[in-house]
C-alpha cells in the first residue's frame, strides 16, 4: 500500500503551489523528460501522442478549407531576416545563430528559424507571377526556436513544436477573410476538441505581431487565473510583399502587391489542456484528444478467467471505436488506477472475480469519480456514452471557471484590487493608447490579452486615464 | 496547340541526360522549389503530400510493432557529440554548429542534429534504471543537417526528413531480432507500398554507420543503373551505452548494460519512386502512395452537362475509398493531360460530350498508356482494378529491370568492363579485406552495396585479389 500511494503523493497540491503542480503533473505522467540540452525539452510518448492527435484534428480541418502542406528549410540568411524591418526587430534578440558548416566558417551567417515568414516570402517571390498562381495557401508542420533566459515545458521551451500558415492573396479582403477563417478553425478546435472556451479578439498594436497589420488571437483561462494565448492569425497587408517583392499581374495586365497572413498554433496548447482541466491527481483529457479514452485494470489478474474477460471487453471497446488499453503490468490494481488518473485517461474499467461471476464491471469516470456498475456487454455503449458526458462537462466546467473569473472593472482602483486579489480576466474599457497600456504592465503586470470581437460599453472611459474609451479589452497575467 | 506541348517539350529525355531528366521532373511536376538558402529545398505541395503517405504507411507499421514516437531537442552540445568515438569521427565534419543564442556567444557551441543517437542515448542514461523500463522502442520524425558540399533534391540536401527509430534493451538477442525486424518493415513497405524491389543485406565495415556493430540495409536499382541506399537499420551492441553508461538492474539485481539499434529512412525515397518509375512523360506514381490516383479530366467542360457528370463521376469515385481530384481549371484538356502524366497521377478519366451521350468515359493508365472506354456506372469498378493493376505491374517491371541489370562476374577485368558498359549491381565474391574494398572503390568509383542474406558461391576466389572468397557481395555506383 505504501507504493500505492507514492504517486499522487509525489504532487504538489495545486492549492499550495500551482507551477509546482504543473511541473509534477508534466514529469509524473511523463509528458517531458530533460537531456542535457537546457531550455530544450524530450516530448515523451505520452505527450507526444496528445500532440499527435491535434496534428490530426488541426490538419484534417486545414485542409477542409483548401490549405497544403510544404516543407521550407529551418535556416534563415541574416539578410533575409532583415528585409522586413519590425519583423527583424521583433525575432533578431532571440534566435539561434549558425555560424559554421562543417570545418568551414560560413560565408554569410543564418539562423535557426523563430517563424518563416521570410522563407515563404522568398519562395513565394520567385514563384507567384500571374493572377493564376493565386491564392497560395501553404502550411507547415515543424519545429521552432526562440532564445528564451526562462523556459517551462510546452509554456516555453527554446525549441518547439507548431504548424505555421503562410498564404498570400490577391487583394486584401482575401486575405482579411482567411486570417479570420483559420481563427476560427482555431478556436471551433479548442472548444470542440480540448473542450476549451476561447475569447476570439484583436491583439492591440503593442501586443501584435512583429510586422503584422493586424493580428486575431484566441485567449483561453487557466485554471490559476492567468490567460494563455492559445492561437493566432495575422494579416500581414501588403507589407511583407514590399519588402520581398511579391508582385503578380491581375487580369487587367497590371503589377499588384499580394496580401498575405500566418497562422499557428503550437505544442503550449499541451500546456493549457493540463492547466484548464487537470486536478491534484494529475491529468485530466478530454476523450476527443485522449491518446487512450479507456483503461481496462484488471483486479487479481492472475485468478481464473480475468485476463480472458479483460481481453474480450478490450477488443469489444476497440470494436466500438473506442481508443483502449489494457493495463497487464504486474503493478498493484492500487497502482495502476493512481497511473491511470496520473494520465488522465478519462474511463477506467475496473474487472475482478466477482465482477466476473456477476457478469459485470465497475467503469469510473476521471472528471468527477463516478463509479458504473454495468453489465459487461453494455460496457462499450456504456464508455461511449460517458465519454461524451464527460467532453460536455470538461468544457461546461472550463466555461464556468472562467465565466466566475471574469471581472468587469471601470475605475483604476476596483483594476488594481480585482488583479492582485482575484486572478482570472479583467474587462475594462481603453482609451486606445499605448500609454494606458504601458502604465498597467508596469504597475499590474497585467496585459492587454485581446480586444474582443463582442464588445460592451461597460463605462465610458478608459480605466486608465479617464479619457474618452475606445473600446472594450480583456486584461489579464498571462504565460 | 503551342501551349500544350510546352509542359512535355520542357523535359530532357532520360536517355539524353538521366541527371537533368531528373531535375526537370522535380521541377515541373512541382515536387521541390528553392530559396536563397543554398543547398536546402522546399517540398512542395505535390512532393511533401508523397511524404505524408509515405509517414502514414511506415508510422502505421511501426506501431504494430510497438513502436512510440517521442521528440528530442534538434541541438546536440559539442560534448555530447563527442562522447562515443567513431561517431563523432563520423558526423563532427559535416555538422553545422550554433555557436550564438540572441545576442550572446553560448558556452559551449551545439550542432543541429545530423542523428541523434547522442540525445536518445542521454535521454536513456537517464530514463532507464531497471529492467522493468525495458525496452524503449522510441522514434521520431524531424529534420537533420548534413552540410554537403554537392546536393541534389531528395537525393543530398543539407536538410532532409526522416524517421528515426532508437531502442534500448536488455539482451543482445533482443537488439538483434529489433534491428531486422525494423529491416523487414522498411523492405515490406519498398516493395508493397513503393513498388520498389530491394536487396536486403549487411554493410561491410568500411560502408557501416559510424559507432555501429552491425549496420543492415536494403539496396534498390534505379533506372540508370545506379544503386540507391534505401533504409538502414543498425545494431549497435553495448558501445553507445558504455559510452554513455546506460546500466540497468537485472531481475538477478546485477547491473547490465543496454543494447541499442537505430533505423531510418528518408525523403530521398521520393527520389528512388522518381527514378525507379518515372518515364519521358514525368514522374509515375504507384496507386498505393499517390496523392491522387485518379484524375478527372472534362473535355469541353463549358458543353451542357459536362460538369454536372464530372462532379458525379468524382463523387462515385470519393465514394469508392479512391483520392480522385476534379480538373477543373481553364487550361486546355491537352495540357491537363500532361500535367497528370507529368505529376504520376496512376488513371485518368476523360469525358466530353460525345461520351456522356454514349454514357461512358475513357480510362487512361498513366504506366502503358493503355485506353479503356468504361460505362459510366462502371468506372468506380474499373478504376479500382485499374490501380491494382498498375501497382503490380510497376513492381514487376521494377524487378525485372534489376534482374536485366544484376551481374554476375568473377574477374576483375569483367568487373571492369561491366561497371563501365553496364551500368547495374554486379554480385562478385569477397575475401573480407578492406583493401579490396578499397582498390575497387579507387578503381571504378563504385562501392560494397551489401553482402547480401541470400547467398551464392559464384566462384571460390574474391574478384579482386585472387584469396579465398568469404562472401559474395552487391557492387556498384551508387546515389
Amino acid at each position: 500500500m505504501a507504493k500505492d500511494k507514492k504517486l499522487v503523493e509525489a504532487i504538489t497540491s495545486m492549492e499550495d503551489d500551482f507551477a509546482q503542480w504543473y511541473t509534477d503533473v508534466v514529469t509524473k505522467a511523463e509528458l517531458v523528460g530533460y537531456t542535457s540540452v537546457k531550455g530544450c525539452m524530450v516530448i515523451k510518448p505520452a505527450g507526444y501522442a496528445i500532440w499527435e492527435n491535434i496534428q490530426h484534428e488541426l490538419d484534417r480541418r486545414f485542409k477542409e478549407t483548401g490549405v497544403e502542406n510544404v516543407y521550407l528549410p529551418m535556416f534563415i540568411p541574416e539578410s533575409l531576416l532583415e528585409k522586413e524591418k519590425d519583423h527583424v526587430e521583433g525575432f533578431a534578440p532571440e534566435v539561434a545563430w549558425v555560424t559554421h558548416g562543417g570545418l568551414e566558417p560560413l560565408q554569410e551567417r543564418m539562423c535557426v528559424r523563430p517563424t518563416s515568414e521570410t522563407l515563404f516570402c522568398d519562395l513565394y517571390s520567385r514563384d507567384v507571377h500571374s493572377h493564376r498562381d493565386l491564392p497560395k495557401i501553404y502550411n507547415q508542420w515543424c519545429s521552432v526556436v526562440r532564445w528564451e533566459k526562462t523556459t517551462r515545458p510546452f509554456l516555453r521551451s527554446r525549441e518547439f513544436l507548431w504548424q505555421e500558415g503562410h498564404t498570400a492573396h490577391a487583394t486584401a479582403e482575401e486575405a482579411e477573410a482567411r486570417t479570420i477563417q483559420m481563427l476560427n478553425v482555431y478556436a471551433d478546435f479548442c472548444e470542440e476538441v480540448l473542450a476549451i472556451p476561447v475569447i476570439k479578439g484583436r491583439k492591440t498594436d503593442k501586443e501584435k505581431f512583429a510586422g503584422a497589420e493586424a493580428t486575431y488571437t484566441i485567449e483561453s483561462l487557466m485554471h490559476d487565473g492567468k490567460a494563455l494565448q492559445s492561437g493566432t492569425s495575422h494579416n500581414f497587408g501588403d507589407g511583407f510583399a514590399k519588402a520581398f517583392d511579391i508582385q503578380y499581374a491581375d487580369k487587367d495586365n497590371t503589377l499588384k502587391y499580394v496580401h498575405q497572413t500566418s497562422w499557428g498554433m503550437t505544442t503550449r496548447m499541451i500546456g493549457a489542456l493540463i492547466m484548464v482541466h487537470g486536478d491534484n491527481s494529475g491529468l485530466v483529457l478530454p476523450p476527443r484528444i485522449a491518446p487512450t479514452q479507456v483503461m481496462v485494470i484488471p483486479i487479481r489478474q492472475d485468478a481464473a478467467g480475468v485476463m480472458d474477460k479483460a481481453l474480450e471487453i478490450r477488443e469489444a471497446l476497440k470494436a466500438a471505436d473506442i481508443r483502449v488499453k489494457l493495463d497487464d503490468s504486474e503493478k498493484s490494481p492500487g497502482w495502476k488506477f493512481s497511473e491511470q488518473e496520473m494520465r488522465g485517461i478519462p474511463v477506467r474499467v475496473e474487472l475482478g472475480p466477482k465482477d466476473i461471476e456477476n457478469g459485470q464491471a465497475v467503469l469510473v469516470r476521471r472528471d468527477t469519480r463516478e463509479k458504473y456498475i454495468v453489465s459487461i456487454n453494455e460496457i462499450p455503449a456504456k464508455a461511449a456514452e460517458l465519454l461524451e458526458e464527460i467532453q460536455a462537462n470538461l468544457y461546461n466546467k472550463a466555461l464556468a471557471h472562467r465565466n466566475s473569473h471574469t471581472y468587469d472593472v471601470t475605475t483604476y482602483e476596483e483594476f488594481d484590487k480585482t488583479v492582485n486579489q482575484r486572478p482570472g480576466f479583467i474587462r475594462a474599457m481603453w482609451c486606445g493608447c499605448r500609454e494606458c497600456e504601458d502604465k498597467i504592465k508596469e504597475d499590474f503586470a497585467a496585459t492587454s490579452r485581446c480586444i474582443p470581437f463582442e464588445q460592451e460599453q461597460l463605462s465610458d472611459v478608459c480605466v486608465c486615464c479617464g479619457k474618452p474609451a475606445k473600446k472594450m479589452v480583456y486584461w489579464g497575467r498571462a504565460y
